[in-house]
Parts: structure tokens; sequence; C-alpha cells
């Protein structure tokens, strides 16, 4: 019996547990940066097994558990998020969180639960492989500016060869991995714009400068930086989200306040959106004579998902399909984001997307859903999934 | 010794009392529509007076005093407001809003109490002239629907031959008094906009239909109204004043609200506009996919001094000229609003601008300002000259 | 019989031949610095009249006719234009141009007309009146920068006292006239922009810097001069009027040219209208990465009635009402421009608009219409009523 | 010695040829649609062959040679364009062309010269392979509705298998070729609107109804398409290339004329990009009070390579790698346009670009560019590439 065909046995084993683990997660959902009692929680689970368990890594609640293997090898890292969004759950669940206006809406609990479960699963195992892996239990996902970054940047990953993620998704069918090679998650930038002209009244406009009225050219300004300044071939996103600008009837305001987000999946765009953003911005200053304030933020990079481990990834995943698995298929990249890309800056490593749709859930909900439900069979499937990839690496 | 003569007489000895009841008024300033105590105030100063006194006129405080004169006549009407903003003081005066929060910024507290010391000087004096005066004590002049309309609407002014008012303004000379001939202040209408799109998430535009884009168009289209759509000789203002869609980095808004005013001397162009912009909701619907939601209400109408009278008023007003008063102007048309010209529309008569500069203040601050002062001597000068006025049209 | 009664005898007299001399001109209409035999035929009218005739005066074919009358007094200057315009004739008339495509579509031809006859009368009463008049029959009055303003530059008019001119309208009723008082006609600018983009393929935006997009926000943009900058008492007009950029379907143009014109009642406004328009180009520049080369021209200023003259014609015509007149009104200012505005600005003085309504004619056609006509009874009212303004000032 | 190696020997030793005969076609270059004399050149050519050749196929001088191989086979279609462009030539070269004002700047001169030879050694070696050829010889790509549709219409291509055709580039290196799976060139549409205003004079907008304006507007508004309605992960394009509004000053024009394209690599948005156009159209039409009529035509369609001919493709000629070619690479899909598409829409097959970078020049001008210029290398590398794919598909 091989070292993998002992992991899937031992992985069954523990799925009834497993569940359990990700249903008091989803129970007990805590909202970014401030996962203190999951974080408990984790760092508990791996009191008495014979690893190195780091607590409070990088700018929050981040625990890193070494495993070493039997034997020199390759350092390989697994990761799982675990925090929970400010939503109020409506899903019809019988372990609904308990915490009033926070959910696990992106399925983190069972991120962290199947990374437990596969992390207990490969200690046992430790003499049967070489190497060392690294468990990675992040915090902060979902609120800039996560957690990935500041674990990166503790150097406590430093050693790693590799780095791997999985994210589950009720949206498509549970047996089906989807892999996207090279850029496969936006990255993406924040930003917030004050405009400043001069208030008065309504009217009485030659007295004013209006600083709404420039927003609304600046809106429509903006739109041409995706229309005409990037490539067609490109994948970029300008979007104002927020006009902040309420007031009476007979007031021309003071000043207004805007805010929005860019995302594009080729990290080279990253500082051509802003430097066009600047420009507008110049351009609507001197055009009304107002004067603009932009605070632009990068955020998140792309998710770059390295071609070499995507394609080692697919091959191996590949070895599943009839097995645990119905379907490996070559995915198509989002506009989303997810802090997992700060890893893949540093490290060589693939993200890799798992199905996870309800039985008999003909239309989903999404991710960030307040009804947000997923097939828990899925759990198994990230288990049995990524501990492949990385004895399979271990190995290569 | 005239009419007029013993009527400047008893105003110069009530001068004294008249700027006490002023402060007291500024001290106990009402929001338009609560002005209970200011209306009591006012009744009160009419009882054991031989007039006929009707309160709760119209649609809130609303004060009708009819002085009969001595023999038959015309019926003449006479306008002071008496409501106070939603503005904290800031003015550096020893007789301070006592209401915090509420402040006598727009003189009615210099209006009321030069027509009750008017009123009461020509009560001593109706043996003297004939004809009926109409003194109307205005409520809530500074909040649509304002109470003028409600006034003339319950008929008790159905009887009026003419009709004068007057209001003060630190912004010019005291000693200085200016008159427009017909179109002098603009009408107004309101207007709010909700524009429902379908809201998602900011990386996915697509999934979406961009409200706040879409309002952001139509605040760029409306400037067209003026610029395009009204004649160069009319005077139209239409200024958009909120935006009101505050949110996220990473949401597109399902819809947002927007709010404005609009100015026109020219009554006629009243529909006009409004068809206009119902135009651009509508073509802002078709090209963007969104649902317009345009609540429009048009509110005071425009104030239309009746040429023959406003001519007569000047010609009066001019015989006062280096005894109470420096110069008689012919002032030009503003785009501020007065529910006066609810009066105007049914009766003829004229607004009178009454100039009140404080001594010394070079740049005075205009009304609405937390700052706002005048200069009292004014109080003097608005009683002798629509005392004046009255008296002369009485007997023309 | 007084001077002002044989005056009216003998225009009345010369009547058939003043209407003879305008069919003439309109057969045979010169287009505006082009206007040779115009001027040759005014020169031969005063062959052999006592006068002095100075040809060639300013920038073109200008004529100015120097009466003295008997003895010392005011000058007076007497003002019509002869130029005529590039259109094609489409009224049914006898005596239509014989000069294809151009027309005497402004009434130009019944100016000289009137000015002519009048001029032949005065010579021939001036033992009877004292000053000098001076008659401008001025080319050049259609096509910047006109012919008015190199006249009043060479000097020939520094001696006038006053100045007087009167246009035909055939849009307000013969027998009518109207004066404004103080800003009547508005002063003009016109520009040119040329917006330079990078061209390039239809297909590859992002390679190009797209100047007619760069130009069509340019056109949203300046709708806010007037909506937002300008005083809504004020009267102005910004008007794009040219987009040239012709091109196929695949090629994004390299730059594009804007046209446009702008009005203003207020000359003080001039210069404000052009700095914003300028902050606009730098605005386009900096939004859209193009290079805005503006071309401003400030054309003829506004025509300014001064009101002290305008008082004392309307005065003088209103003694006509009754007689050659039917009524004199108060005109409201207009947004056409005149370089009369030349000569106003030198000297005091009024420019008179005179109705010329074709009889039956309910909807007539008005100036620049190739169908425009007018009333020629109007001619003699022209003659009669400056030939009162100016003996009756010169009696002043 | 196989077929495939006696085809290499046999095209080597035609190579001075076929560049011989690229050279008088680059001399003689015909626009689409009139290429009648290449057309006889090409039909002369197969004069005396054993070989079927039908003219003026389809809605041009399209010919299709048929040449029967020995025994029965696959059907599969090579293509070469033949027509030129309206360019005058800049190129420093010895056979510029002699129809100034007309240039083969696209390489169908080099396409059509290596298909000559290619048939023509097919036709010598007819007996070595079986199945049927048939070449396609194709007039007007250029210009729309192109030449392919009405060849594919004529059903004379209806017994195809697959079809195939090559494009050169001298934008990448003589020696590599590029393969794109799937969505390879953007479909195209183009469009052409018309807006109906009012025009009227310069300086009395509303009396207009401003059409320039209107188009302005619209121009802003069509940006919104690829910003908005777009998925970020398509590619798309709208481009506005022509703003057709000449004229003075003084007047408002009556009606303006734009002209554009729009482009989509997913054939799937082109019904969609023109219902948004059409809804900003309707839009305009109620915000501004104009009329508009778009008139817009849906042209190529997107030229889809089929996946699993195009991997065949690849393998094929990366069978030539390190013998006639120096690298076989998957391609990025391009925003240009072929009608190519057409063959697709209804065979299987592929289109391979194919570079010609000449040698020492950096920086190639590029397709369509009068300098444009090829590497005649690349001809061999074309005809020995189409050569092989066709004998091995045939095979296959």
């Amino acid at each position: 019996m091989s070292v993998k065909e002992k992991l899937f046995q031992l992985l069954e084993d523990k799925e009834q547990r497993m569940i359990e683990i990700r249903r008091h997660l989803h129970e007990n959902p805590e909202l970014s940066f401030e996962e203190k009692n999951t974080a408990q929680f984790i760092a508990d689970f791996y009191q008495d097994k014979d690893v190195k368990v780091t607590t409070n890594v990088g700018n929050g609640y981040g625990i890193i558990v070494e495993i070493k293997g039997n034997g020199e090898g390759k350092t390989i890292g697994l990761r799982a998020d675990f925090d929970a969004l400010p939503i109020v759950e409506e899903a019809d669940v019988e372990f609904k969180s308990k915490n009033e206006g926070v959910m696990h809406a992106c399925g983190h609990d069972g991120h962290t639960a199947y990374l437990l479960t596969l992390g207990e699963a490969l200690i046992e195992l430790k003499d049967e492989w070489r190497g060392t892996i690294k468990l990675i239990h992040q915090h902060a996902e979902e609120v800039p500016p996560g957690g990935a970054k500041s674990i990166v940047e503790s150097g406590i990953l430093d050693d790693l060869d590799e780095v791997y993620g999985m994210h589950i998704f009720p949206t498509f069918d549970t047996g089906v991995i989807k892999i996207v090679s090279g850029n496969a998650m936006a990255g993406r930038s924040n930003f917030d714009l004050t405009i400043q002209g001069k208030g008065g009244h309504g009217a009485v406009p030659n007295k004013t400068r209006d600083a709404l009225m420039a927003g609304s050219y600046f809106v429509t300004q903006v739109q041409t930086i995706v229309s005409r300044n990037m490539s067609p071939m490109d994948s970029t996103v300008v979007s104002v989200t927020a006009f902040d600008a309420p007031g009476g009837y007979n007031v021309i305001q003071d000043k207004v306040t805007l805010r929005g987000t860019t995302r594009y999946l080729e990290e080279e765009n990253k500082e051509f959106i802003r430097e066009r953003m600047e420009a507008m911005c110049r351009g609507i200053e001197e055009s009304f004579d107002v004067t603009c304030t932009l605070d632009y933020v990068y955020d998140y990079p792309v998710v770059y998902n390295h071609p070499e481990e995507a394609a080692e990834v697919k091959r191996i995943l590949e070895g599943g399909v009839g097995n645990y698995l119905t379907e490996v298929v070559d995915g198509a990249p989002g506009s989303g984001s997810e802090d997992f890309s700060y890893y893949l800056l540093k490290t060589p490593g693939t993200f890799i997307n798992v199905g996870a749709r309800p039985v008999g859930m003909e239309d989903p909900y999404p991710n960030h859903h307040p009804k947000f439900e997923i097939n828990e069979d899925a759990l198994l499937i990230c288990a049995k999934g990524l501990g492949d990839v990385v004895l399979s690496r271990l190995e290569a």
C-alpha cells in the first residue's frame, strides 16, 4: 500500500470529524483580524502533535505548522484561510452562525477543516515521506491589506520551494477541479477621490465651483481607461462604486467624495491605470477649477499560477479522475482577487479551484451570498487532492 | 401736519420699542411651521386694539390683521414673514438666539418688528385715512410649500386691491431701496431622482447595470438645458445638488438618488425645463437600461412686480430721498425665490428690497449666513417707506 | 414750415427714387470687402453735391460724406452698411439678385438707399441746420473683422459727438421702432480648436490617443460654461458649431478640428468665457494625453446703446407716433452681433431697430434667409426717423 | 524519398520563380473587386495543367483550382487572397508598385505567389497523394463584404473536409510560426450614424436642436459598452472613427454624421454590442430631441481556429523546427479581422500566422503601412509549411 493510498484511507476515516470541525467553525465565525477563538481552536488541534507551531504570525492570528518528514527534501507550503464575512446568514442549515452578523460565506470554514484533517494525516504518515510541509493557516484574507503579505514578509516561509492552496466554489459541480495556468485572478487597487470645489447657493452656480458636477464628468471620463487605453486583449475593470454627496435642494456642495476599485489580470497594467486616473484628476482640476485628492492604494496583486507547477498539478490531479474526481479542466481567469497572490510572487505554485455545488441546487448561491452553502463532500476532495499534490511534489 | 408727517413722527417715537421687539424675536426664533410662540406674541400685540385679528390662517400660524380706516376706499395688504432658519448662530450680538440651532438669519425678525410697529401707528391714525389695510403676518416662508399659498387660498385676501412687502438685505447700503419692475425673483422647482440599476460586484460590471455611472451621465446632460434649450436672454438655473450614493470599494450599487433645484425668471419656462429633464430621464433609461423615477415639484412661482405699481412705489419712495432715504434705484432681478409671488399672482403690487448694511462692515455676511447681521436703522426705513406707500396708494 | 417738416416733405418726394435705388442695389449685391461697384455707385451719387466725400476709408471701400450745416454745432454720424451675403436668393421678387450666389439678405440695400436719400435731403436743407453731419457708408459689416473698427481707427470720426444707425427687420411690424437701452446686441468671439492625438487602427485604441473622443468630451464640458460659470442673470452663449473629423471605419484619427462661437451681452464676461475654455483645453489635454491648440479671437464687441441717448432717441421718435410711426417700444436685447458696436465704444449714440414686415406675410423670413423680403415702406420710416433724430440732436 | 521530401525539393527548385511571381504581382497591384489582371495571371498559370479551374467565383474574380490526387480521400481547401490596398507605396524596393496609389501592403502578393508555387508542385506530385485539394485564390479580402462569404455561398466548397490558410507578418521573426487555438481574430461590425437635429444660428441655440452636441454625448456614452457592459474577460472594441460635421462659426448644424467600428473576439457578443448601441441611439434621441439613424452592418465574423485542427497543425509544423522553421508558438488572439472566418464557420481548419521580418529591420513596418516590406524567405516557409499540413492531413 503506497503512502498515497494510506493517506486517502486515513482521510476517509477522518471525514466525519472533518465535517464536524467545519460545522463548528461555521457556527462560530469571526471577522478578519479578529479571529482569536478560531486561531486558538487551530493551535489546540496541533497540541501534543510532533510539529512546530508558530502563532501570531504576520499582522494577526496567522499560524504556521511545520511538519518534518523522514529525510531531506523540498519544503512545500499548503495554505487555508480562516476568516469570515460581515454578513447576516440566511442559509437554512442546522449549524447556522451563532455570531449574528458574521458568516462563513466564502467557505474558509471548509478550507480550514480540510487542512487540519490533511495535516493530521500527514503528521501520522510523516515517517513515510521526506522533506518538509508547512501548513499555512492564514487569517484575514477578506480585508486588505490581508494576512498573506505580512506572513510572507515575516520570513517564516522564506524556505518554501513550492506553495499550493485551494478554494471551494458552490457554483460548479462537486467532483470538478479547475486549474488556470498563468494569470488566474485579477490584481486590485482601490481609490478614494475627494473633489474640493466651492459651495454656495443652488441658484447662484456662478459663485461656486461645482464639485458634484466635476465628479460626474470624472465618472464619464474614467470609462475611457478601459475602453480606450487598455489593450482589448487584456482584462481590466475600473468601477466607481461610491459617490458620496448627500444634501439639500438649495445648496451646491463644497466637496464630494468618490470611491472605487480597479482590476487587472495583467500585473503590468497596474501602474498605467493609476497614471491614467491621476491624469484625469488633473484634467478635472483644470477643466472645472476644483482640487482633486486621489488616494490610490495598490491592493492584492494578480494571482499568477506558475505554468510549470500548474501543469504538474493538473497532471497529478488527473490521476484522481474516475476515483475521487470526475473531471479536471482548464479554468478561465476571473476578475476576483485573492491575497494568495503574495505567496506566488515569491514561490512557484498554483491556486486550485474546487467545485462544491450542493446536491439538487441548480442555481447555487455564489460565495459572499447570505444563502451561501456548500456540498461538504468537497472537503474530502480537497484533502485528497491537495494531499496527492504535496506528496507527489515532494517526490518530484 | 399731514397724516404722513404724523405717521413718521409716531414711527420715530416707537423706534426704540421696535428694535426691542426685533431683538426679542431674534432671541426666540422658531422654525417654519413651528412658530407657535412667535404667532402668540404677534396676536398678543394686537390685543385691545380696535382691529379684527384672524389667527391660524392657511396651513400654519398665519395671522391677518384688518384695520378699517375712516370711510370707503381700497383694500391694501402689507406682508411680513416671521419664521427662522435651522442655522447655529455665529453672529456676535448680545441678543443671540436662545434656541440653539435655530436663527433669524434672513431678517424676518426685523420684518415682523417693523410691521407690528407700522400697524400700531396706522391703527392710531385710522381716523385720518380711508379704506382698509390688511397686515399679513405670514408663517413659513422658508420651507415649501410655504405659508403664502395657503393664506391666499383661504380667501381671506380676496378683497385686496394691492399688496406690498419688503425684504431687508445687509448686502447693500442702509438708506438705499431697490425696486425691480416685472420679473424680480426666480421661480423654483425642486426634484428628486432615483435611478434604479442592478447592483453587483465591482469587478464584474457586465453583470450589473451601473446606476452611479448612469447618474453621472445624467448630470452632464442636464447642463445642456441651460446651455442649449433656454433662450440666452432668459434667466434659468439647473443645479444638481445631491448625489447620494455612499458605498464600499467592491460593490456596484443597485440604485442612486440625486436631488436638485431649477430656477427661472420667466414663469413660462417652468414647464419646458421640466419636460427637458423628464426627456433626459427617459434618455438615460434607454441608454443605460436603468429605471429613472423623477419626483419634480413646482415650488414658489416667479415674483412678478406689476410694472404700474412698481413705478408708483418708486415715485412715492423717491419723495423720501434726502429725508429718510439716500437713494431709490432700479434693481436687477435675482435668482433667489420668495413665496410673496403667490400674493402677486392674484393681486397687483410690488416686493421692495431695503438695504441694511451694518455700519463699518465692508463685506457683510449675506442672508442665511451664520454670521448674518443687519443695521437696525433699516427698520425705521422699512416702516416709514411702507407707511408712505400704503397711505399714498390708499389715496390714489 | 419747420426744417423737419421740410425734410419730411423732401423725403416723401424722393421716396420713389429711394425704392429704385434699393432695388438697383438688390439686383447687384457684392460680398463683404468686395463691394467695388456699390462703393462707386455711392460715390457717384454725391458727385456735384457740396459735400466732402472720402473714399476707401478703413480696410475696404468705406465712404465718409461730410455735410457742413449753417454755423457751428455738434458733429453727428449716421451709418448705413452696404455689403451683401453669400446666399443664393430664393425670394420671389422682380429685382432678384443678378449676382448668383450673392444676396442682400440682411437689408443693407435698404439701409444704403435710405441714407443716400436722407443725405441728399439734408444737403439740400443744409442752410437750415447748424453743425456737421457725417454719413458713414460702411463696407463689410457681415465678415469679421468688419469695416467699422478700421473706419474708427482711421481717425476720420474722431470729432463725432454722437452716432446713430438703424437696422430693418421683417420680423416685426412696419411702423414699429424698437429701442434698447444699454447692452443691446451681444459681443462675439470665435474659436478654432485643434486636438492632436495619435492616430492608429480602429481595433487597437490602446496604441492611439483618440482625439475624436477627446473632442467629444470637450463639447460636453463647454456646456458648463453657460450652465455653471456665468451668472444666470447674464446672457451668454457657447456654441460648438463644427466638428471636422471625417474618416473611414477602421482608422482612429490623428487629430480633429472643432470650431465655434461665444456670445455675451455683458462685455465684462468676454475674458472669463475665454479663460474657462482655455482651462477646459488644458483639462482635456491632461485627461486624454492630447494637445489642444485653441485659436480664440475676440470679434465684434457688445452693442451698447448709451442710455441717455437711447432715452432721447425714444423721446424724439415718439413724436412721430400717429404720424409716420405706429409705436415706439422698449426692445429686448438680442444675441446677434453688429460692428456698429465699435462706433459706440468711442462715441455716445444708439442703434435703432426698425420694423419692416411685408404686408400679408404672417410668418416673415428672418434676416439671412434665402427668402428674406422687406416692406419697402420701411425705408421712408428710416429716413424720416433718422432725419428727425439727427436734426433734433443737432439742436440739443 | 517520401512525397513530402519530394515536395520540399520541388519547392526549393521553384523558389526563384516564386519570388519573381511575387515581385510581378507587387508591381501590378489591383484594388479589391478590381483584380482583373491578377485573376487573369492566376488563371493563365494553371493553363495546360491537369486541373479544373473555375473563375469568377462568388462576387468577383475568385478562382478555385481543383486538384485530384491518386484515389479517394479527404477534400482540403488552401486559401490565398490576391487584392491590394489604396496606399501610395513608400517602400524602397526595386519592384515598387507601378499602379500609383495602389499597393500590396498586406502581403497578398506573397500569399498568391507561394500558393501558385505550392499548387504547381502538388499537381506535379498528384499521383503520389490521394484525395482532393482545392486551391482557393480569393479576391477582395480587404473590403467588406469581402470575397470569402460569396465563395462559400456559391457552394463550390461544400465538399471541403478541412480548410487552411496562412498570413505573413513582418512584425515577427522569419522562421517563426504562430498558431492560435480557438478565437484568433476579432469579428467586426461597422456603423454609420446620422443624427438629425434642427439647425439655426449659433447665437440662438434655443431655436435649434443641436445635433453636434448630441453626437458628442453619444461618443461619451458608447465608451461604457466596453467599460461596463462587456465581460472584462472578453475582448471587445467600440471605436467612433469619424465625426463628420464641418461648418462655419455661426451656424448650428442641422445634422451630423458619425462612423465607427466594433470588434469582438467572442462571436456571441456581436448582437449585444449592437443592441447597446441601438439603445444609446434611442437614449440620445430622448435626451436631446434629435433623430438617430443607425446603419449597423455585421461584417467579418470571428476567425475561429478549430482546436483539434489547430493542435494537429501545430504538431505537424513542429516537425519542421530545426529544418525550415525555428519555432512554432502559441499565438495570442488579435483584434484585427479577416474573412477567412467564413470558411471556418462551415469547415474545420486553422488560419496560420507566418513571420516575415526583413533581415536587419529591428522595428519593421506593420501590414498596411506605406513602407511595408517582407522577408521573401518567408514564401518558401509558407509553401513548405502549408504543403506539409495538407499532405499530412490528407493522410490522416
